[in-house]
Formats: C-alpha cells, sequence, structure tokens
C-alpha cells in the first residue's frame, strides 16, 4: 500500500517487457519478430511450444538481434510464459466473443508504462500465424488488444503487429530522437532585432518599402523570419546578402 | 484566407498520402511496403527509378496489396513525385548535417491530419535501402523525420519503418477498433443496487460480514464489483451464487 515507485529508466523499464509467442509455425517470424523487438528496446522473447527452435532461418531473419533469440525461453503452457507478470495483453485481429473489453495499443500505453515504471513485469502475447490465440489462451490473459486497420485488410504480420506495439509503447515512453539531431546555434533575441532593422532600412533604400504605403510589409516580414527560427550563421548570410543589396553606386549609402 | 477546412472521413484524409520510395533496390521491399501501407489504409505508392518494377517478387510480398502496385506510379524524379504536396517528410535513420529540425512521426501528426483533413496532398519519402535519402533529396522536403528506436540497434528495414508511421498517422486519424468489439449489454445501476443489497445480505447470513466489525468489507466489495464494470448477465450469474450459498438447510432464509 506504500510502496514507493521509483521512475526507472527507459531500459529498465522496456526490460519488464516480455514478448510470447504461442505455437509459431513459421522460425522466419521468430527471426523477424526478434529483430522488430530489439529495434525498440525489447529483449526478452518467451516461446511456448515453437514448430522449429533454435532455426537457421530464425537466425538468418533476425539480422543482428540474434541475442534475443540466443536469450530467448522456450517453455511448454502459456501459465508458464506468463508467471511473475501482472499485465498480460492477448493480441487478437479479430471478433472475440467473452473475454475483456477490446483496447488499442495507445489505449493500454499509459497503464503499461506506469505498470513497468513500478517495476512490475507483463507480457505481449501472440498467437500462431494462421488462427492466433485460442479462448482459452485469451482468458489466462487479463486485457485484449487490436492493432487498428484498415477495416478491409488488416493482414498485419506477426512481425508488423509485434513492431507497431512495441513502437507505441516505445514511442509513449521515450518519443525523443534528439541524440541524433544536430545541435542547433540559434539566433538570439538582439540579432534578430538588429537584422530586421537592416531589413527595413534595405527595403527602404531599395524602395521596395514606401514611406507612405500600409505598414503590413514588415509585421509579415517579421512573422516569415521568426517562423524560421533562424541560426546565428543564417542571420549573418541574410545581413551579407542585404549589404550586397545596396553596394552598388545605384544606391545610396544606408545610415551607419 | 477564408478558405473552408471542412473535416472529411478518415479514408478521405488517407487518400491525400502518397509514399515515395525512391531508387529501391530489392522488389520484395517494394511487396511488403504496399502491403504495410494497405493495412493502414494508404494506397497511394510513388516509385522513384526503381531497379525492378513491375516484379513477381513484389508482388509475392505485397500479399493481397498487389491493387497498391498495380496503381502506383513510377516516375523520374522527386520533382514529379512531390508535385502538387504541400507536406513533404523525408525519412531518416541517421545523424544529418543541414536540412530541417530532426521531429518523430508523433510529433508531425497533428500537422499532417490538419493538412490531410484541410483537402492538401502530403508525401512521405524513403531513401534506398541502405544508404537512405541523399543530402539532395532531403534538401526538396519541407520536413525531416526519424522513429525513435534502441539507439544501439535502429536497423528497421524499409516495409518496418514504413508501417510505423503508416500506423502513427491512422492511430492518430482512427484509433478505433470499436467495430471489433462485442457490442455489452452493461448492468444498469439499479441491478448493480440490488446486487450489493443482496450481497450485504448473504455475507452477513453467513456470518462473513460481521455486525461488530468496523465498516470496511462492503465499501471494498462495492469497489471491486464496480471496477469489473459488469453486465446484465454477470449480475445474474452472481446473484445465482448468491442464493445457492444460502439455499442450504444449514443457512436461515434471508428476508425476502
Amino acid at each position: 500500500m506504500t510502496q514507493e515507485t521509483p521512475r526507472n529508466s527507459p531500459a529498465e523499464c522496456l526490460s519488464r517487457i516480455r514478448v510470447v509467442l504461442s505455437h509459431t509455425s513459421h522460425p522466419g517470424n521468430i527471426g523477424s519478430t526478434a529483430r522488430a523487438m530489439k529495434t525498440m528496446g525489447i529483449n526478452k522473447l518467451y516461446l511456448i511450444n515453437p514448430k522449429e527452435f533454435p532455426s537457421d532461418t530464425a537466425t538468418a531473419l533476425a539480422s543482428n538481434a540474434d541475442d534475443v533469440l540466443n536469450t530467448a525461453t522456450v517453455v511448454g503452457s502459456m501459465e508458464e510464459a506468463l508467471a511473475g507478470t501482472t499485465l498480460q495483453i492477448a493480441l487478437t485481429a479479430r471478433r472475440r466473443e467473452l473475454a475483456h473489453p477490446l483496447q488499442t495499443p495507445r489505449q493500454l500505453a499509459p497503464e503499461i508504462i506506469q505498470t513497468i515504471q513500478a517495476g512490475h513485469d507483463i507480457a505481449l502475447v501472440f498467437g500462431t500465424e494462421m488462427s492466433g490465440l485460442t479462448i482459452d489462451e485469451v482468458l489466462l490473459c487479463n486485457r485484449m488488444a487490436t492493432i487498428p486497420t484498415n477495416p478491409d485488410y488488416s493482414s498485419l504480420n506477426l512481425a508488423q503487429a509485434v513492431q507497431v506495439f512495441a513502437y507505441e509503447i516505445f514511442a509513449t515512453l521515450a518519443d525523443d530522437v534528439s541524440y541524433l539531431a544536430e545541435s542547433r546555434d540559434s539566433a538570439t533575441h538582439d540579432a534578430m532585432e538588429h537584422f530586421f532593422t537592416h531589413l527595413e532600412e534595405t527595403l527602404s533604400t531599395i524602395g521596395f518599402l514606401k514611406p507612405d504605403a500600409p505598414k503590413r510589409l514588415m509585421p509579415r516580414m517579421r512573422r516569415m523570419f521568426t517562423r524560421a527560427n533562424l541560426e546565428r550563421e543564417e542571420v549573418d548570410i541574410l545581413r551579407g546578402w542585404l549589404r550586397a543589396t545596396t553596394s552598388t553606386e545605384r544606391w545610396p549609402k544606408p545610415p551607419q
């Protein structure tokens, strides 16, 4: 009741997630699933009575995610695969009788994040390629999910379904690619103001900004260049352009 | 300026999206991409100088999404592929110099939805399998996106990347699987109140609810059964169970 719920790192949180594949027919799908999992930082794979595993086909399709295959746990029953988890999410692509209300990965994401951040284990449970999970398997889970798709063509294969669900969790946990982004050297407020002053002078000099015309040009320029979110170097380039514009003999020198 | 922006149906909105593949090497990836697109209701495919197309391999991997391949537009340049679009999103998996700020599909989704709902066309642009888009290709687009992944293993293949981006748009537009859900016959408020009364009587009768004990049992029962969001039939079943509990000679008859 008074248990602490420390906020764990994304990697620690993701280590609380296991992907459970029941009675998978094609080893290639196990390999593609391992790859899909690893791209989203999930490494724990449970296989219930796979038809063929280990398998060279699985390893080939896992690309460099063979560590996920090497550490996979092969079990003989759904009960063993789900032991220790507090949230078990059965994935289904079709209308099911009985069982739980149907939710989407996006609807379930907040509860999943809350659970793994509190340090509890969860399972994403997928059935065989052809017919999915049995009713008995679904009843061993406490949640039921479907990925929203085109109603006329819902044929996500196993690895695509794992990819989408894992992405949904990963993006909810850490929708951040800033480590890939260039660091920006944004222009300061005063650099922008100097630029706008310079721009206004130049547009007056060349007669494009007319003293008697409505004062709408400069506010529009300001909006446009503000929206462009300029970098310091870009402001320097623009001001060089302005200087070049008025550097010919044709224009009078702007006030210094 | 005074243009109306009618709210179009999800299908109309999705028809505004084109997936552009530049210089794809393996026809199988074109087929898998068509399948990924169609599961998320996107049908317009543009191919810039594909190495091999049409192709039997592409058709095989498209599963039943061969209509997407049959209506694909093959063009000779990025300019042709992007003509008519107002938003062009370049997908990249690596750190890029120059170009635009890096955004995620989730960050871009609101702008995408707004654009397609206003009836404008947009392009999701993917480069070759090995090296992605060139700098020149990225500069022809006005947005740049990366799918967030495990920093140590970001090897999403082409079709997986298309799948994830298309899912993000589809789920933002219509995160709804209600057409697959069983229609629920939820218990009414009065049925629940009759059940709680019946439960309290029964628990008193069997001596589990003690008159002198703290009154915490019934509120907990109430919370628990309320959370279960019972259906009408389930309430009937529970009341049958309560009746059976007190039906033996051992317990006095509850007040009628």
